[in-house]
């Protein structure tokens, strides 16, 4: 359903009281993406400012200019006022400024020890949602934990694209058509002035290959292919069914037919990017396949390919900071107690019953439950007993989804000290790359 | 999370009472998946008889023969001690044959005007679940819409299976290696004898072309996507969240590690297999392009893509009729008062206020609603009016689903009368391909 | 090696005395394409009009009248003063019209039982060149065969073309969002205004599928892959090593390193499409994989995708049919003796040697001349009798090109009046097509 | 055409005098393929021996030793008569051995400062033959020229290979389903017992993701890719129009119809296989798209993917290794003065033209002699400065093909000390590879 502007208002406007949506209006307006941000942003900063004063890094005066500050720019958004200038390279930055126009020097500290990149991901440790197996609930996890797992595959993706970068600055030039040039070209001198990392090793390789499109092609697939992953995880968390995510009205469209409807049409956008990119990788490829060796005019075709990904690649990444940095999640809401189903049989691993024994037990104890039509954790003592004589009173202590969560403090699980330890990792990682 | 057996039973046994499933311990074997249906076959067979004896085709006598022979049968599978005897081709030709030894003579009576096509989808078309757009609640729609749906689809896909047969059926024959055949071979006698439709018009094409393999692997492909489609539908709906679906367990898997679990392996074997067959599309593709004519030694690539693709879709066809036979779906209960927001703008629509303006005061209900945390249609008269007067108290009519559902009689609506229409239409195109 | 203009002539264009290119200024510039063709046009018209004349069809004044006014205009044309006017369809049509404003009444005679199709072949059904597998010399074939080779692939893609316009020119209008549309919608009529062969039968599949989209993609792809094979042939037969080819100067380029060079530029171009097109096929069914049911925003890839194979299919049949018209073909001089090696044999099976051994026979002759350095017709009949006794002085005829094609008169083969039939063949297809 | 046996000897096996293929018998059996290279490991071990000796690192004693010692190996594997032990793990390790055996000691000294991959391309640097852009005669250049083009494109796989080895050997176990393990176990002792480089961060990641499968699909891909332009320019090269290159008989299989046919089937397979790859790639990619996270059971298909495309790849490399060890290039022979209008152009330059004028020089005397039909180095001084006054008797030394290749000293080029350095530097890398 395509959505249709009569008389300056959009068709499926009357259940929508936030933004208009800037993604259908241009899929690849960076700064007006990130415009959506400001109240996160300056919820964060004001966060931060005061954890500066505790740790004695402002003072306390220095702290109330810069709250009072960043309480002006909020109402400077929220009033539709705040003016976005020329060199306001994102959200965080335009805000800065702004600050800095507003209070001047106390501004410049509000930054001690952050990076942007902090910023975003700063408020949800502490909130719970259920993770899924097969699309199925599985076991309470924390949300972060599930950012966690998408940054950890887009930061291969970084990895990677590292790796190919080496291959891809390497100095043609001096190759000739086929054979070399026989003049005293000095190569070396050439790559230095234009800023290559080496020069190409053989000169019928060199004009022949495009070795460094086909691998950026294929990176390009993957790296969306991960976003697909993520935008299906949110459509589907975004349900009314599911409903524990909410995307801001920004990133959603209604429908000229249905006024109930709130589409998540950034998500499907993502997700289809995916293939398009990788018919592009597929194309090429099959260009590529079967040429003789030097240069072909088949070879033309890697360009439009190679800058359709980029710019794809650029946009997709830039909608999918939008929905991250806007989206709301409601803790622990849609959880449900027969998620608890493995703790109920840890519990009685704990005592000393072989976990087979135990997950045929805990096992039954669902069926009990399902076949009353009652939650899981509305079994009594007395139910869980007749099940299995080693559940007792203490059996209670399993239905607290925080002390589940809490269970998996071993390396890269859900335990609030292993997600720290993975968000630390990852800042090293990034600190490592800007340098 | 594969599943293993421990000293014969399955790990993930615990919760689930059903047969355990074949699809998992053998991907293809045919009449274990139709074995699955026998509950569904004999309760349609005794509906069916009941309708015959009132529209005088078999007499009371013949009727009671015929539903106590199928209790026996019914009785026979539930024990595990029907027999499966060479010949049954599948569960409806088995029951047949059984219920023949049993009662004989009036046995053949049962299938007068039935084909074994209509015993599928009978018992559906007065269940009412959710429609879903960008898969977010849409309308109320017939659940024999939606299958519907995917079987327009496939009839697509047969339609086109039956023209790529026109021009796989070619006899090579007697084209030599590329120049022809120099002997006076009569083609058109080795036409006959082998049963082809066409011999092949040029010899170089002959031996060099590879269309009738390509043209079916991607026929493959599409229809497997087909499949895909309604492999994520099932497998949204039989979430715990959606709950609409149930898978039976003969078509489930559990967890080993989480006795809770009931995933939809099934489903998402079905899912994937689309991707592995337009691997092979993609591939013979590749391999073909840019080759010279005639025969090259590449070509023979395209035996094992072929037979791969065949027996892939011949086996995701045997679980989705597995799958689809015996999946439970629950009326109504799937439901919600906002996907009537449609029919109140309809409501208003009707008392002369133009669509688009409707659209937007419905919206503002909804709106409404929502922000005071109740259903649509538990929204007043007076909180309806307040938002338009032309709201009036028989605005409570719009709060009946299947009124709602009616009102689509228009050609390939989801009114009963359009669904009828188009099963029957199925049936037609059926009929006329068994000729 | 890109092309490239200085002082407004081309960089390359010392070797050059033709026209210049007009596809690698302008891929998609049609009646530039057919300009190239009008010597061919006018020689195949030269002579049908004697043909007309001893047919007693014409009178010879009206021949001698059509034979002066086509000398005119292969003057003007060749002076480049011909004007192409608005509604020149091509260049049949041009000189068609030309001819009429010139002679008048007798223009119009020329076209007696002739097609504009029946044009373009003509005049090579007497050529003979090398028939390849494995890309190595196999056995002579006529020219027009291997251009048929390839019309009856193309003629495939005609027929599928036909096929999926049923399926595409179905209205899916009235379909609503999901449900159907609730208004008293009269859909067949609005199928007749609309021009439409059908109306879709389900809403849910009619506002989901996309199949008419992916059919055509696909069949771009295939039709590709088909010219692929042909610019593959037509590439190799052109290089200074095969060399019974040449393209003309409009449908080759130089290079602006190597004087020498003529490169098949337009054959490149056409090869490398197949890649593009086939590319855009598997980005959308990679991204139609595992949607559900119903219109997600992913389906808008759909648009771009068609719009690109369409237009890219339509310039890669305009540059081929340019190509294939304008370029020459030398009869005789590629062929070689060992390309009769398995005549050779066939000289011994008519003498009642089986032909296992009379394969042997000639493969030992075959290795003689080769270990002598001759060419295998230099074998005399005493080295011949060496090999086997069975050689004997009529052995010469075995080492004549015509003869050996005239061999293969079975419907497919080679000969002459085999290559007439599938000729015939095609054009009643052609004339069933344009009804 | 399908090789076929009667009475234990090849249908086609007239002409072939070499040993009969292993390619086509099992297109992975490894020290099959080896074998045919004996005579190029003994040549290349008699020079090497010979060099040792002028180094003063064997005496003359010592090499007429080992001079015997392999004429007698030479003489065992001409009669059929070597015997492979088990241990030899290829060709170049049985050599050694049996030398062991036959001389003992001074044996040893043969493989001083010799690695076995130097054993392979020593004896072709000195090889001229055409270079080809757009499958057109270009410039002339090294045979070894040529085959470093290729090594250079496998040098970048290997590289790229060793990175995704870092992203492969990450140890999983630990993850649990999807939330972590609750027990207190030692993941980074795990990771030490079990040899993996670091452990997995995010234990959802980890369970749910499949890059370094599809990392190494697409890694094969382009392997392949590299090898079906090898075998491409190959099988052109082996054409008999082209004729510089002769596969060996063992590489190379017969016609079952016509007995004068050499067709190069190993290539064809090579070629085709990166269809296949890819294909498998193209397929996992479309399965993973839209997947949401963590373990589906899509996701099995994975390892047939892996496993198939990781024999294809291993059987390929046997493959090419043993038709580029045995094939034979004829020096000079294919090369035509038309080549050398680029040294024309050049000699011009020399003498102060400007290239562009040059080039339109050298283009017109190339008109002249295809006008004339003669050979370019057959124009006349007269013939030659009637197109510019500026050619003088000194024309002469341009014809010179030797000279010509001489030219190209800058790095990557052509001339002997450029491709030596090229050597040098692929030595380099691969020990330390080695390391």
């Amino acid at each position: 359903v395509k959505s249709e502007t009569i008389h300056g208002s959009k068709l499926w406007g009357g259940r929508f009281v936030g933004d208009t949506d800037p993604v259908m209006e241009k899929f690849n307006a960076s700064i007006a993406y990130d415009q959506r941000m400001w109240d996160a942003d300056i919820r964060g900063s004001k966060a931060y400012v005061k954890a500066l004063e505790k740790a004695k890094l402002v003072t306390a005066d220095e702290m109330n200019q810069i709250l009072q500050g960043l309480d002006q720019i909020s109402d400077e958004w929220s009033k539709g006022v705040f003016v976005v200038k020329p060199g306001d390279e994102d959200i965080h930055t335009a805000n800065e400024r702004r600050l800095k126009e507003l209070i001047d020097a106390p501004a410049g500290k509000l930054h001690t020890g952050r990076s942007r990149n902090d910023q975003v991901c700063l408020y949800k440790i502490d909130v719970l949602c259920p993770g899924y197996t097969h699309m199925q609930r599985a076991q309470p996890i924390r949300w972060s934990h599930w950012i966690l797992s998408h940054a950890v595959a887009l930061s291969r993706d970084v990895d990677q694209l590292q790796e190919i970068k080496k291959r891809v600055n390497v100095l043609p030039l001096g190759s000739g058509a086929i054979a070399g040039t026989p003049f005293d070209i000095d190569r070396e001198l050439l790559r230095k002035e234009l800023g290559f990392d080496d020069i190409s090793l053989n000169s019928m390789d060199a004009t022949g290959q495009r070795d460094f499109v086909v691998e950026f092609l294929f990176w390009a697939s993957l790296c969306l292919t991960h976003l697909s992953k993520m935008a299906e995880d949110l459509m589907l968390y975004s349900t009314k069914e599911f409903s524990f995510v909410t995307l801001s009205d920004a990133y959603s469209t209604g429908s000229s037919l249905m006024p109930q409807k709130k589409n998540a049409d950034s998500l499907e956008l993502i997700r289809s990017k995916a293939g398009r990119v990788f018919g592009r990788c597929a194309g090429f490829m099959m260009t590529l396949k079967g040429l003789p060796s030097s240069y072909n005019k088949d070879l033309q075709e890697d360009k439009e390919a190679m800058f359709d990904c980029y710019d794809t690649v650029h946009a997709v990444l830039q909608v999918t900071t939008g929905v991250m940095s806007t989206l709301k999640v409601r803790d622990l809401t849609a959880l449900s107690p027969d998620m608890l189903a493995t703790d109920l049989a840890y519990y009685l691993v704990r005592k000393g019953v072989p976990f087979r024994e135990a997950h045929g037990i805990s096992g039954k104890a669902v069926f009990t439950a399902e076949s009353r039509n009652i939650a899981l954790n509305q079994l009594t003592v007395e139910d869980l007993s007749a099940v299995s004589p080693q559940f007792e009173s203490d059996v209670s202590s399993v239905w607290d989804y925080r002390s589940s969560v809490e269970q998996y403090t071993a390396p890269g699980g859900t335990a609030k000290s292993s997600v720290a330890a993975q968000v630390e990792h990852m800042r090293t990682w990034l600190k490592k790359l800007e340098q």
